[in-house]
Formats: structure tokens, C-alpha cells, sequence
């Protein structure tokens, strides 16, 4: 699409939403427990009667544990970028999901970024981070960034995009706004609890706040002919009736929006989301496309790649 | 002090507060551009010289500047440990400053964290996670719990306690706190930018609609004789003026101070965090202390050691 390194994050993705005709998010939210069996192999079997590096038959060790279900949960995330990635035009990995297998987990992470960026994917941590100035510096250093020190600077994940926690304030949004990736501001969370904070009815609830927050840090920050803002906003598919508002405040923000599918968001009624430009919304679904194979049955990538595609369809008009 | 593992956090930490008579917090923020000499040693001069792994003098490769930087980290952290831990009661590791080391970085993250217990203190991963409840169940995974998998269950961090941000509310907080573990939910945090989001003037600011939150959280997971729940609340201590208000909103929690030294706050204006017991609050100091040569010359584990227990003192009544 003739983008060069220059050319900032909403632009790249208006250009790639235009290119592939979908504004579809491929949400990689790997649970060891639920793999695709492809993924996992004869190798538990194997696991459990080779045991430890001795092949005792004593159960393996807690190290080889990690590194088994890391790369397990790799092989995992490459045939969903496989399957369902030519109809999406981004990936979104969970952090939380990669973290909790220790280093392992983070190196299956780094090969999962790449892999995705290789398939032409887009990639957006969802890492929402946030932390003050300084620790936010760091969070800007381990996403898109790079480290100095004593032996050379050290690499960060090279991320395109990642979501952001604003609860610290606007000192702690910027350093994660200054790499020039885009970052996607928790305005209105998709999950139930968040309406007693976010919503809470003063004059001006949590969210309205924080789009209008959003709104002000995106405006350097747009910079192409798309008008979108390498400043989006994480606004949830389950309760579209405030997005014509959002939109409203946010003009220019790019609105990922989690919870069509398992959680009950419908794509018919993202349109405001949309108003501004095709790519004004990224539509991030994990479940409803990675365990689509749970309610059709049969293979799981053949399931993946038929969900990602009627999701592209129901969302593209 | 006779602590087994059913005692909750807050009682072990009520035990070690009054044995110890500290309650500081050691923060771990490793800088690599800044560690103290002896964690680098001889080893950028060799890094330089040797370069790659045929010894070529090329540039190292990526991946061994990462394991160089990390293996510093590590170090860098033990000797923080070994020098100031014995004035302290707990260490607070900033995980962004691990996560920007890549995969060998959480490798280091894990082997401080064993340090710190092996030394005898508790250990609070200032993570600051908050996400939808089946992300932020992943996160309680990776910080104290554990993930089963087709190979055998991977173990967390293991952490004693872990900060947490409340945006998401409730429902995303509960699969943190039901770890059993501390978990200090951010309530009025420390940076400037805070006052924006968290003290909004409405008929009730938004940092007391999280400390009520943290308040009534808290009620069943209070156990122990110390009368101090395991849901604790960061309460930044540049806005000691606020600590009054808190703590009559939050009787049972354990305040996390950060912001004492190098952001301007002062020990002697945190009487309200302890007015209810001596583990009623923790200050938290890292450039303060591990930084305290850059002030006053010198060795830094020395430097380290002297200014952690002059905070001590200035704390303990």
C-alpha cells in the first residue's frame, strides 16, 4: 500500500482498511486450556511420559512446562493469523495471556508480533498500561520503543498500536502518545462493572471526560489526508446508544471497539463509529473467531476464517 | 515471625512492620543507564570488544544485548537488596522497567522476586493491571496464581501483593482480589496529572467514589488480628492533605505512599495513613534510595543502606 515508515499509524490503517475492504481486529487471547489442537500436537503425551530432561518418567519440570505451553500457545497464534488473518486487518494480542507463561510467554509474544506483521497484519498490545510519567516512559520503551544502556539499547516489541489506561492523566498518557504509535485511550470499557465508574451520573460522566481528553491529545497528532488520529479511543461494542456522543467528542479518534459476539455488541449498530471514515472504527472480536470451531464444529481454522470473513461482511456496508 | 500460608497479606505484613519496625518500601525501578557499577562490572568493555558470538567485533546481536542488559538488571537489583532490604519490609518492582528488557527481562523480574523472599520480605509487583474480568483473571495468573495448560499448570510470578488500576471497576478488580493476595488498587495517585481525572471537583471527586469502592472491596477480606484488609489503595503522598479524608473513607486498608523524596513528599505528613496501625501505611522510595549516591557520593549500597534507614526513622514514631 506504499506506506513508508514515516507515515503515521491512522494512516497506514485508513490505507489497509480501504485495501482489504474490512476494519476487523483479530483479538489473540491464547488460553493454554483451549488450544487448537493442531497447535498442541501429540506432545502432551509425549510431555508427560519422557517427564524431565532425564526422561525419568517424573513429571517436567516447571521451566519446561512454561517453555512447552509458550510455544504450544505460538503455534497457536500463527494458524489463527493464518486462518483468520487475511480478512482482518489487525491483530490484537492480550498480554495478560502471554505474561502469566513467564519469559516463555513473552518470547511467544515477540514471535507472535512478528509473525502477524509479517502476514501484512497490523498489531495493537493490548497492554492497557498506565503509569506515571516515568513509568509510562518505560511502558513507550517495552511497547514501540527501545532502551539504552550499558551493552547497546535494547529493543522493545516494535508494537504498531497498543491501549492505554487514562486514569493517571494526561502527564502519563503522553509519553505513550509521543512514540508516534498509535494509542488506543480506555474511554468506555465493554465489561459490565465499568458503568459504575465510567458512567457515574454527574453532569459530565468519566467517559465524557475522557473523550474530550482524548479529543484534545489527538489533535497534534493528525497528521495524514485520512484525519484520523494516531490517538484512538477503546469504546465498547456493548452499549452502542452513547457512540453517536463519543463521536461527537471525538471526531477524529479511531474507536476500537471489543465486545461484538461473546459478549453481545452487534456490528449494525456501530454506525457512528464509522461516520467519519472507514476506518474511524476497528471492530476486535477473539472468541467469537479463534473459538468459533466450539459452535460450528469442525476444523478450527476453517471455522476462524468463515467467522473473520461474515464479521468483515456484516461490518463492511 | 511464625506466618504460615494461610495468614493473609495484610497480617504477615502487620507482623514484619512491627518486628522490623520499618515500613518502607524498597522500589525497584532498574534504569540499565543507570546501575550501580558493580551490577556492570568489566562487561560493556568486553560486550564491545568481543562483539557478536564468533567474536568478531561486530555490534552484539540483539538478543544477547537483552540477555547482557537483563543479567546487569538482575544483579543490579540483588545488590539493591542486599543493601537496603534489611531496612525495609517489602520491594515494589516497576514491571515496565523488566518488560522493556523483552523476555530475558521477565527471566530477571522472576529471579528478583525470589531474591527479595529468599531475603525475607514481601514483594509488590507494581503491575497496575486493570482489565475486563477475563483478561484481568489472566493477569492474576501470571502475578500470583497459576494457568493450566495441556503440559501441566505454569506458575506465576508468585508476588505477595500487586497494584492494581480500578478504571474497569468492580467486576474487573474482583478476579484480582479474590487471589488472596495484597492488592493496592490505585485511589490518588502521585503525578501531577492525576488531579485532572482523579479530583475533578463534583459533588463527590472520583477518588472517593474508588475509595468507598476499596472500602467495601475490602470488608471480606479482612482476616487477621491486625484488623488491616488485603485490599489496600496507592494514595500518592504529594497530596498528604487528602489523607485525612481517605483513611476515613478506607479505616481498613493499607495505603501504598509513593511520591516520598524525589517527587516531594515528605514522611513526616503521613500520620493519617498510620493513625489506625504502624502497616496502616508503606512508603514507597526507589530513586530515593537506590539513587541516594547521585546525591551524596560514594558507594551506592552504602549510600542506599544509609538513606533507607534514615527514612525509617523518619517514619517509625
Amino acid at each position: 500500500v506504499g506506506e513508508g515508515p514515516s507515515v503515521g499509524f491512522a494512516d497506514r490503517l485508513a490505507a489497509l482498511v480501504e485495501e482489504r475492504r474490512s476494519q476487523i481486529v483479530l483479538g489473540l487471547d491464547p488460553d493454554p486450556s483451549a488450544l487448537w489442537p493442531d497447535a498442541v500436537g501429540e506432545e502432551p503425551a509425549r510431555a508427560g511420559a519422557l517427564g524431565g530432561a532425564a526422561g525419568t518418567g517424573e513429571p517436567a519440570r516447571a521451566d519446561e512446562v512454561a517453555a512447552l505451553t509458550a510455544a504450544a500457545v505460538e503455534r497457536h497464534c500463527r494458524l489463527a493469523i493464518d486462518a483468520a488473518g487475511p480478512h482482518c486487518v489487525a491483530v490484537k494480542p492480550q498480554l495478560a495471556c502471554f505474561e502469566r507463561l513467564g519469559a516463555p510467554g513473552w518470547a511467544a509474544l515477540e514471535a507472535t508480533v512478528r509473525a502477524a506483521q509479517q502476514a501484512g497484519l497490523l498489531v495493537i498490545a493490548d497492554a492497557k498500561r498506565g503509569d506515571v510519567p516515568v513509568s509510562a516512559k518505560a511502558y513507550a520503551q517495552a511497547l514501540v520503543g527501545e532502551t539504552p544502556g550499558p551493552y547497546g539499547a535494547v529493543k522493545g516489541l516494535g508494537v504498531d498500536a497498543f491501549t492505554a489506561n487514562p486514569l493517571l492523566g494526561r502527564d502519563a498518557l503522553e509519553p505513550l502518545i509521543e512514540t508516534g504509535a498509535g494509542c488506543f485511550v480506555l474511554v468506555r470499557t465493554s465489561n459490565p462493572g465499568a458503568a459504575e465508574i465510567q458512567d457515574e451520573p454527574h453532569d459530565q460522566p468519566l467517559y465524557e471526560r475522557l473523550a474530550r481528553m482524548v479529543d484534545e491529545l489527538g489533535k497534534s497528532h493528525t497528521t495524514g489526508e485520512s484525519g484520523l488520529s494516531n490517538v484512538g479511543a477503546v469504546t465498547g461494542a456493548t452499549r452502542p446508544d452513547l457512540l453517536q456522543r463519543l463521536r461527537e467528542l471525538m471526531p477524529k479518534a479511531i474507536f476500537l471497539l471489543p465486545g461484538v459476539g461473546a459478549q453481545g455488541g452487534s456490528p449494525e449498530d456501530l454506525a457512528p463509529a464509522f461516520a467519519t471514515h472507514p476506518a474511524g472504527g476497528l471492530i476486535a472480536a477473539s472468541r467469537s473467531i479463534v473459538g468459533a470451531h466450539a459452535q460450528t464444529g469442525g476444523d478450527p481454522a476453517q471455522a476462524a476464517a468463515r467467522a473473520a470473513e461474515e464479521l468483515r461482511k456484516a461490518a463492511w456496508r
